[in-house]
């Protein structure tokens, strides 16, 4: 994921001028499922002037962009795990994901079904990870579309499951509740 | 994960009755943040009687709800890789991310932030599994909230990320920009 610091560098190569030189970065619109007839993209709001992702998003940095929103922005990661690994950004700057409005995050899961049907996966992974612990290597939300082919690529899943203590689940469910509740 | 079949034989254990039963199974309304006053839930749709997640939807297996909407049902992991470690999942059923409308996409996502903040978490995983080989072990799609407090407990990721191939990255690039812009 360091790669992305590359961009910063140097271009994209072969053709990537034409990314964000590209007239037809037209907007989705999920209410309508049709590209909006706007040929240039909304005004990003609440970006970072020092975040990679923000500059990608305001095209000062160059990528292979797949798909724009109002919300959003999709674009191919330069060092893929699996061919067609895919970001899915808002365009809103925020480390996590509970930093980032509802508006934002409705967007997101729409847009990697797009994605995958367009790549016609049937097998792959969404993963957004909150904090360097949880593997975030970038401080702007950032929803992954690994393809899962074949198991040496993609996403590599481990799972340290634990034994079920329902006295436990019932003791944290209640205070959760209680949470849940005092959150309205 | 085999343990959600453990609903199947036995009650989950003390208190479990109530869970069921409660009167407060009130539904969240994202577009106004508060409950719906509605204590039943809206009736739900698109379902399958095989299905353990189904099931668990129209309340004939017992679960930890933590939150319902009228398109989500979110609710402890009985088998969890860490304290907390929650499933959201679409009143819909559908095997895949590509299966769902987006109307049920579009909901989880802010239940998941809303989770985050009950349980007050600042390093957690978002991850969706599609398919056996990318570690999907029900058939009905869910959205895991993982807690990540520390490296032992919670998700392990295996990244086997490939060199930046920019020649490869751009003719892929054009040839899902024409997938996408047929799938208008």
């Amino acid at each position: 994921m360091t790669g992305y610091y590359a961009y910063q560098t140097g271009p994209l190569g072969p053709g990537s001028d034409s990314i964000v030189k590209d007239p037809k970065h037209r907007l989705w619109d999920h209410t309508t499922s049709k590209h909006s007839k706007a040929t240039t993209m909304s005004a990003p709001t609440a970006l970072d002037a020092a975040c990679i992702f923000c500059k990608i998003i305001k095209g000062e940095i160059p990528s292979f962009k797949l798909i724009e929103t109002k919300y959003s922005y999709a674009f191919l990661d330069i060092q893929p795990t699996a061919e067609g690994h895919a970001l899915i950004i808002p365009k809103y700057h925020g480390a996590k994901l509970h930093d980032i409005p509802d508006e934002f995050l409705t967007d997101a899961m729409p847009i990697a079904k797009r994605l995958a049907k367009a790549m016609k996966l049937d097998t792959y992974n969404i993963l957004q990870n909150n904090g360097k612990i949880a593997h975030q290597e970038v401080d702007h939300v950032h929803f992954h579309l690994i393809p899962k082919r074949d198991e040496k690529t993609g996403l590599i899943v481990g799972w340290p499951a634990q034994e079920s203590d329902f006295e436990k689940l019932g003791k944290l469910h209640k205070e959760l509740l209680a949470e849940l509740e005092g959150s309205d």
